[in-house]
């Protein structure tokens, strides 16, 4: 029987040699943390590694991913489908073991860190859909939902900002299954922290609300323990367990420096830590006692049976939210959902009304909100500007009691990071909203998004010029731009209520990323359709208005410009000229279709073509070609009403027929 | 002789009548501070309304920019050149009073303001400058750098990270000068902050290091006073003087609740807060006993004779340090610089050697950094990946004392909202570091530095897969091409080492806004060149490699990718294919050229065009137009050795040749 330090020895050495292996990676922390992670596994973290999408586990979180060896080697050691070939092949291409956790990669990864702060901030999330579905699903005497999620981050992750905002805000809603390791080790990059980060952490932790359990020998299992279980037994506030450790602990001439954080140890120190630690196997290789001191594939199977065997009493018992939780857990949307959908957009369609799309935006959420009780949501405190308080939301109350609306505060990145994580522990599509403008705070958790894929709807409202007095710093030019420049985000900004429908309808429907909905302040005139160009929305780009045969020239525009677009297209229509609007409301969707649709919309022989929107104008280059013109705002804006800005900045319906005639004349 | 109150009437007036002219705007939070705003700058705030670039003068900040009409107002009735008629014309087109303060419109605003925390941010940066300044040229008995930096937030500025990342290195730094007032009014825009900020605020800045003055009524001058004493009495922590205010205050219907946030009060209110506070003049007319009691031009200019008169002395002292601060503050360049550039440049081409472009810029900081005591920068804990340590580089110590490097720590949007702080103060030229990916997490200051604009350079290394093993969340993709759409921001990609140091000259020279420099972690190969041709990369893209007559094909390349022109060139010359190849390393400074140079180097006959750089490829078709083609990457990266990447990838030269080919084939 192995003891405890021999256990954890094993994820030092596969740590150290995976790194020594790729000549690149993170063995510090891994080493450092091995004592408290085997604690934690061993004894606290209830999983199973036969089914890592098993819905009741436990989440566990690097949010330092650079240590992402110590996950790998939890992961492979406690039983999951993850051989040792894997560890060995660390950081090289297609391997299941990526530089820092790639979400999908390797079982049992539950983010994508790396970006400091925002695993942990993936760690609220999770921890506050666990208090949220509990609070809607648990019902006396039966405790359907009831995990912990558990987060090591390092001294970099409370550096960053999003700690602050994540961990605030997880104080204020009193997250208490929410545990958190700081590996409190004094080295960062730049040697020791002294000199740049002074912060008395537990006290400021103390200030969020949080239960501090300081001076945590992270080292000596009965510590650890001690303090998981006066983490585990506080349920009102989350705990930071405060774990002085020695970076690269083990490595006789490195540890406790920056040397060991993010390279290899060379083969000499990795020879003389074998000896250190008395590890005498070669490299990738674990002798059975300690697979068997480690293995969590029969704890495993057995709690997933007996939450299995109480979820199935469950059933009985409640049968009609058993169906809600297992058809949300499993991403599906509600039966009706099709018709019920279409139906809306159909009414929208019917019902006309010059809205601002923010407001279309609401009222997308009131006409699919009802059946969705998987949404929840809420804005970066500034809920009466981004209309994202639907008819049916509630505020989500401390404990996680009660709702679908958080509150978020002014915590545009946390809020962005935290919906992150609500969606990767599964039972809800979240939306988050701020200023477009202040997307760039989000900027990296948006790209995160992506990235996981992790599927949440951003609404980011007053998207252009058109917002008016705040000026410049409020005001987006190049944003819009920007962010379809990110692969795998969805950006729609759509031109009237019924676009916004179906942008809402597709951001819902499609889990595979994040959508972005850029929406209006002003009012925006509706579009009138036809049930077949209504179903022409989705495609990202379709003829708005056509003429007679071939067109002399194609406007192409998308949301407050495509008024700017019908307008220009009578005026031109007055002097004989035949447009064609293209309302192009998703690009990135529109260049996704095949070359029969894209050409159909932009025939290859139309060459005049005119771009139109209130931002950026490189991004439309290629789509109006070497003839075609782009009528865009390539500098900041100015504080003034809007309609004067729209006039100032050239965004007029003269200004397009110009473009246009411009363009035609370069025949 | 008119009440302390009656003083800051005036200005909850101007306020709230500003707001109501433009019937757009937020006369909560002047109203609710205006006693302390009152007390402050008649009491304590050192400066001169007729010289608002006095160096030594105190450094005012609204971090809470949205209560602008505070700021217009303080400028106003203390005697700055800002007609009433401006205030009267609060957010309109052209005026200089903008809904958000913008540094440059009005004399007095010592930066722009309104995205949340980046003031209080940019006041760190101010208020180390002053510490670093006053350590390098005070001497016994002659104190020349002596003020203060005042800054006023609200709890929106307090729940950002940048709050986080900002204060908690300000504590480490000991910066004793920089005195925050928190308007603790409990409202934010979704109404009583109670539901998502319960900090406790005082007890988080302790943490940090702060001296924390709590519950001081906001309302009372004494209570002010004496806060502002203890805040003056302490030199080696910064002070947070937490006020109790009531937003609002004075509107009798409105007061303390959120509906005075952000919208005009109304008519009706209007006229029930002149009464409330016995106010009895019409809008825009201040009576002369009020601006007697505000004016500090007179006290501000015998402020700045006494200075003057100090300086004099100091100058006779010291004449060498007087010429050099003079300079500094001065924003000029030491009188050698156009040849001492010249010459290490001339001297790197003639070196040559393949290295990194992150190894360039160190080269270039240690042929540069010499002679610019200017220069002050850091990395946020990446300094030996960044490479921002150079030979003269000395830490700044606890204090500001002796140096021009600060460990900025993990801390991507403080340092670089703090760097904008150090560049509006003037004597610096700042540079600040990360892997170019984590610009995302200062996205908003980079854009902020590009709107004031704020003179920094932006450091950012590892630019691309060429990053290597780290994988798709430390590879940046679409970072270049979304950095070149911030406008005023100047984007640099060298190719070797005497581009890097061209783009470092024209980074340092030109301080109309933010440079970013985009530097690869791999090796480069070196290009030949002669002196023509080293004159013609400050025009952003240039002919580095030619042909014989009119070229068949021209290349077009940035950064690491230059290489892969190159080689293509050579392989295609074999197959008898004449190719141009254009550097191009800052794309919107080619942009900016006149029509001969772009068209002398990208002829319009020469149709067949690629473009090659490691990033989406968006931002090229304009450049290549509809014959072109462009070889990149539109998707995410992944964890493997760089060069396994670029193959994986296909940015090989066999795909650019390909690529050529193509598009030579499309006649």
């Amino acid at each position: 029987m192995p003891t405890r330090r021999e256990l954890a020895n094993a994820v030092r050495v596969l740590s150290m040699d995976g790194v020594q292996a790729a000549n690149s990676g993170h063995p510090g922390m891994p080493m450092g943390m091995a004592d408290v992670a085997e604690v934690l596994w061993n004894d606290y973290h209830c999983h199973n590694p036969a089914n890592p999408g098993w819905y009741d586990r436990d989440r566990f979180v690097v949010s330092n991913g650079h240590g992402s060896m110590l996950l790998y080697s939890l992961l492979h050691l406690s039983g999951y489908d993850l051989p040792m070939k894997e560890l060995a092949n660390f950081r090289q291409l297609h391997s299941m073991t990526p530089g820092h956790p790639e979400f999908g990669e390797a079982p049992g990864v539950e983010t994508t860190t790396g970006p400091l702060g925002q695993g942990l901030a993936n760690a609220v999330g999770m921890a506050l859909a666990e208090k949220v579905l509990a609070d809607r699903f648990n019902r006396d005497g039966h405790s359907i939902v009831d995990h912990n999620t558990w987060v090591f981050m390092g001294d970099g992750c409370l550096m960053e900002g999003i700690s602050h905002e994540a961990c605030s805000l997880a104080g204020t809603l009193g997250l208490g299954k929410l545990i958190a390791f700081w590996d409190d080790n004094g080295i960062s990059i730049d040697g020791e922290v002294e000199g740049w980060f002074t912060d008395d952490t537990p006290a400021r932790f103390e200030a969020y609300g949080w239960q501090v359990i300081r001076n945590v020998d992270g080292h000596d299992p009965a510590e650890i323990r001690q303090a998981i279980e006066t983490a585990r037994a506080e349920s009102g506030r989350p705990t930071l367990i405060c774990t002085r450790t020695i970076i690269g602990y083990g490595a006789p001439n490195k540890q406790g420096t920056e040397a060991t954080h993010g390279a290899a140890l060379g083969d000499e120190e990795v020879a003389a830590t074998r000896k250190e630690l008395g590890w005498e196997y070669p490299p990738f290789e674990v002798p059975d006692d300690i697979y068997a001191g480690w293995s969590a594939r029969e704890s495993g199977a057995k709690a997933e049976r007996e939450w299995n065997a109480r979820f199935e009493a469950y059933r009985q018992a409640y049968p009609e939210v058993a169906a809600e939780f297992s058809r949300r857990m499993a991403g599906e949307l509600p039966a009706d959902w099709a018709t019920e959908t279409a139906a809306a957009i159909r009414q929208a369609q019917a019902d006309g009304g010059d809205v601002a799309t923010r407001k279309s935006s609401l009222q997308a959420l009131n006409a699919y909100g009802p059946s969705l009780p998987e949404l929840i949501g809420g804005s970066a405190d500034l809920a009466p500007s981004n209309n994202t308080i639907w008819s049916g939301s509630e505020d989500v109350l401390r404990g996680g009691r009660n709702g679908n609306y958080v509150h978020f505060g002014v915590r545009e990145f946390g809020m962005t990071a935290l919906a992150n994580g609500l969606a990767l522990h599964g039972g809800f599509v979240p939306y988050t909203a701020t200023f477009l403008t202040f997307s760039d705070y989000a900027r990296n958790a948006v790209r995160m998004a992506a990235l996981i894929p992790a599927h949440q709807v951003l609404v980011y409202t007053h998207d252009s010029i058109g917002l008016g007095e705040d000026g410049p710093t409020h005001q987006p030019v190049e944003h819009v731009a920007s962010l379809r420049l990110i692969p795998n985000l969805n950006v729609w900004r759509p031109c009237d209520t019924v676009e916004t429908m179906v942008a809402w309808k597709c951001a819902i429907e499609e889990r595979q990323g994040p959508h972005a909905l850029i929406l209006t302040r002003q009012g925006l005139p509706h579009q009138s359709r036809d049930d077949a160009k209504i179903a022409d929305i989705d495609k990202g780009g379709y003829i708005l208005r056509d003429t007679e045969g071939t067109p002399d020239a194609i406007i192409i525009a998308t949301g407050s410009e495509v008024g700017l677009a019908t307008g220009a297209a009578d005026a031109l229509a007055g002097e004989g000229v035949a447009v064609r609007v293209v309302s192009m409301p998703n690009v990135g969707r529109f260049h996704g279709q095949d070359a029969g649709w894209r050409e159909a919309v932009l025939p290859p022989s139309v060459t005049a073509r005119v771009a139109v929107e209130a931002g950026v104008t490189e991004g439309w280059r290629g789509i109006v070609g070497d003839r075609g013109k782009v009528v865009g705002i390539d500098r900041f804006g100015a504080s003034a009403p809007a309609k004067q800005l729209f006039e100032e900045y050239g965004l007029t319906v003269d200004n397009v027929c110009a473009a246009v005639r411009e363009t035609l004349n370069k025949d």
